[in-house]
Formats: C-alpha cells, sequence, structure tokens
C-alpha cells in the first residue's frame, strides 16, 4: 500500500508517491500557478493522483499547506501566500474527484511530523520542530503522533510573545514582540537594513556577522536570545524530549546553533539544563513533502 | 479494584482511597511533620497504605508532590517546600513497604489530570492546567493522558519569559520576567506592598480593588495582562481545547476571569479568537488528591 504526499506552497507544488517506510518512490515538482486560482491548482492534484492510483495501490493522500487552515474540517482558510484561496474546502473538493480519503495539515505540522518520524527527532518519545525562515512556524509530535491542536493551531510559535515591550515590527495578526516579528528571517534582514542599511536581508547579516562586524553580530545574537527566550518557554510547557530547529535561518547553523543551545540553557530550570537536547534538522526542503507523505499513516 | 492517592504537600499529607471512577471512599489527613524528614513521612504512607490494604483490594498507588521531581525514576529532588527531601527515592522506598506499585507525580499535573478527567476539561481532547497560586504551575493532558513531559516539567509555566525587560523579582531558579515573577498571588501581594504600602498580600490588593482603589485595580490590570500573555502563548504552543485556571488567586474570579479571558484573545491569531475556552477549575483543593488517585488508571 502507498500513499500520496503533496507539499502546496505559493510557488511550489510537490507530489510524491511513499511506500509504508515513508520513503519517496515517485516525485514531481510543478509550479502552483497561484494566479490561476484553487480549482486549476487542485485539478492538476487530482491528475496527478489519478494517473497514480492507476500504477499503485494507494491508499490516502496527506497535503501540508500554508495556513490559516482547519485539518479537523479539511478547509484552506486565507493563506497570506496563496492568494485567492479563501474557504476553500480542499479536502471535499479533492476527496469528490479522486476517490480517496484525504489530510489535509499545516505545513509546518508535516514537516515536524517527518523530522520526528524519520529526521532528526527519531526514537524521541515527544519532539517540538521549529523552522526558522522568512517566518517562524512549528509542530509538536507526542509519541509519534502529530498533535495538531484543537483548531489545528498546535505549534504556532511565531506569535509566541516573547518580549511585549519591544518595539517591533507587528506583521498583520502578528503580536507585539511576537517571536517571529524578532528572530525570523525576515526581522534578522529588516533590522540590518535599519541599523547596517544593507538590503540583502538576513543573507547580508550572516555574511557580515561572519567577517566580524560588530553590529552585524550584535542583530543576530539579540534575535538567538529571542529564540532562546521562546525554546525555553516551549520546554517550559511541554518539556519535549528534542527541540529540532529546521528553515532557512539555520543555514547559518555555525553563527547560531551553538550559542542558541547556551542561551536557551540559561533560562531553563537548572534541572532541566543537563538534559536540554537540541539538534538541527535533517531533511531540510523535503521535510514537508514527506510529511505530508507520512500524514494519512 | 481500588487505587489509594496521596498529596504530599509541604504541611498536609492527604491519603485517599479511590474506586475506578475516581471517587473517594475513605480519606485521611495528617500534618506532613517536615521537620521529622522524609522517612518519618514515607511510614505514616505506607502504614496507611497497608491499613487500606487489609479492606480493600488496591492496585496500585498514585503520589502527586512539589517539583523539581523526576516522575520517570520516582526521585523527589528538593522542593522548595519539603526541606530535607534532597533525592528522596520516594517509589522504590514506598514500593519496598508496601508491595504495590508506586507512580509519582508533579502536583500540578496530578491536579491537571484530575480537572482533565472529572472537573472542568471533562470531555474536551486537550485540557491544559494552570494553577495560580502563591507560584503559578500547570499541566497538560491530552486524550486523556497526562503528558509528564521528557523529565516531567510539562506545564512549569510558572518559569515561562512573558517579559524579559521587567525589573521584577527573580526568585531562585526563576527568570526574569517569568510568568510566576510578575502574576502570581505572591507576585500581587509583594507589588501590593511596593505601591500600596499594605502587608496583607494578594488579599489585600483584591480587597483595594473590589473598593475601587485605582492603584489596586492597575496592579491587577498588569498581573492579569501577564497571564493573558502566558495563556496566549500556551494556546499558540499547544492549542488546547480548553485551559482550565485553578489555584487560590482564582478565588477572586469575579475580579479576574473575564478581563482575562476579554486579554487572551486580543493575544491571538484571529482564527483563535472565536474558540478561546477558558473555564475556572471544579475540583478547588481536592484537584491534587483526586489527581493522585487517578495516576495509576
Amino acid at each position: 500500500m502507498y500513499t500520496i504526499g503533496i507539499d502546496l506552497g505559493g510557488t511550489n507544488l510537490r507530489i510524491g508517491l511513499f511506500n509504508e517506510q515513508g520513503e519517496i518512490i515517485e516525485e514531481q515538482n510543478c509550479s502552483t500557478e497561484v494566479e490561476k486560482g484553487p480549482h486549476y491548482t487542485i485539478n492538476i492534484m487530482a491528475e496527478a493522483i489519478t494517473s497514480l492510483k492507476e500504477k499503485y495501490e494507494v491508499k490516502a493522500i496527506g497535503i501540508g499547506a500554508p495556513g490559516p487552515l482547519n485539518p479537523h474540517e479539511g478547509v484552506i482558510i486565507e493563506p497570506p501566500n496563496l492568494t485567492g484561496w479563501v474557504n476553500i474546502p480542499l479536502v471535499k473538493l479533492l476527496e469528490e474527484k479522486v476517490a480517496l480519503p484525504v489530510k489535509l495539515e499545516n505545513d509546518a505540522n508535516a514537516a515536524a511530523l517527518a523530522e520526528a518520524t524519520l529526521g532528526a527527532g527519531k526514537g524521541a518519545s515527544s519532539v517540538f520542530f521549529i523552522t526558522v525562515s522568512t517566518g517562524i512556524g512549528g509542530g509538536f509530535v507526542l509519541n509519534g503522533q502529530l498533535v495538531s491542536g484543537a483548531q489545528g493551531n498546535c505549534g504556532e510559535i511565531g506569535n509566541m510573545i516573547v518580549n511585549p515591550s519591544h518595539d517591533a515590527y507587528q506583521g498583520p495578526g502578528l503580536n507585539k514582540g511576537a517571536l517571529e516579528g524578532v528572530a525570523s528571517g525576515t526581522a534578522i534582514g529588516r533590522i540590518g537594513q535599519e541599523r547596517l542599511n544593507i538590503t540583502n536581508g538576513a543573507q547580508g547579516v550572516f555574511q557580515l556577522a561572519e567577517q566580524g562586524n560588530e553590529t552585524a553580530q550584535l542583530i543576530l545574537d539579540e534575535a538567538i536570545n529571542y529564540l532562546a527566550i521562546g525554546l525555553a518557554n516551549i520546554v517550559h510547557t511541554v518539556n519535549p524530549e528534542i527541540i529540532v530547529i529546521g528553515g532557512g535561518v539555520m543555514k547559518s547553523q555555525s553563527l547560531i546553533l551553538q550559542p542558541l543551545i547556551e542561551k536557551t540553557k540559561k533560562y531553563l530550570y537548572p534541572s532541566l539544563k543537563a538534559s536540554l537536547n537540541i539538534k538541527p534538522a535533517l531533511l531540510d526542503q523535503k521535510a514537508g513533502l514527506i510529511g505530508a507523505g507520512l500524514l494519512p499513516n
């Protein structure tokens, strides 16, 4: 028996066929062409599924998509990077077309499931996954099961308040002093523009920090400090066995990982410092697709 | 078949016999007499258990105790309010004496299990319980199962940082700007002493606020605001179906509950505001004992 995983992004649509071990057997990537509307993209999904069904015994479909969405009702609500997808009952529409059960989850939750099952969190009883990229998201996997949350919003730690006194950027729906506003790639890039007058985003700040620029190093220190507060808050809330960190910002791992671990320890109860376990993600860009393929299991 | 639940506190030792529905059949309360050392108290527990075993078919024992403790190893580490209990292997010691399986949990986790099973969270798929008293603690119950945490520290939200810029009290092991330092009964009482020159603690602040004292109302507003940040952070981290709040501070529920709900909503993603479900605890002082009785189930 096989599953089909779909990673529905604002730019790319990735479709994979998975065996029961979660290995990709076949994969196809195309453009989401979001400007053509949701029904166009749903038809592409349906065609790919139908064609795979002819060759393989497919039992179910999993989809990872950007939030907000309702995984229990299978509805995409209104994601900022899926323009035109407003209250789209994706699960219902696709199930009608392909006559197979479809499961929908937030893309970060899908990635969390992949990292917990086959990636850096493999074997741990509880895994909190965090992705630090243009935004900050995450997911929680307990005893091998994804914790979706009552409204599917488990792991939405980008909106966790880490400093209400902070005057930072407040995005649409995002809290003042939220983690995403002070520690995401976008935030690092924005602060770089303000203080260093550079326009190449977080990348530029990382480059200057590596060259020894003190302002750039300070910008990173601040972001790492807020990430550490976020991680310590997660530890004191759910005490996971391991925290796995992925996303574009972690490509500059050598600058971030060790100081992040040290700072996080500083904020933990003494009895928790020694057991803190933070590891970089292993599945990288593929995590979302692999997680989608694992969703129906 | 019956269970025995033990609520081990710094002052009181409560022992109850429970049927399979979690109802208390017999109960005895005595003083912990912590000054006589752990072995004295453990002997009292063993005697009570032995005596109950003669009359009832007891299958197991559950104990709720103050942290830090290690529930997986059954060891009390060094709780501030159990003086002299340093690295005491309570589970092993008691199992040897009574020849029954013993399960140990943090007292707030035990209370969370009670509220989720028989109290305000009954029937919900996920329950985050919070107790706001001299300290702030909590616990998380998912699909009827207590989430203990890898080191047994799930729900230690008293140490969650809600404002790192805050100059508040920083207790032993407690973070600067941690929830417990800015929103517990102790914190409210301390701020009352500073700004109102009163010495009767949180109680005094509540009384003055009810009489319309503006400074007292402001102190409560600030504490409620920090509690709201803590609750919103919990929602964005695990998205529980219901949050149940207990503890001494909630005795002044009329002053706290409604503003707390309103402020928490302010900090939530738009898609989560309508579904926010915060309820006062139902089991009150008994939650710890009842939860201890439920632990072996």
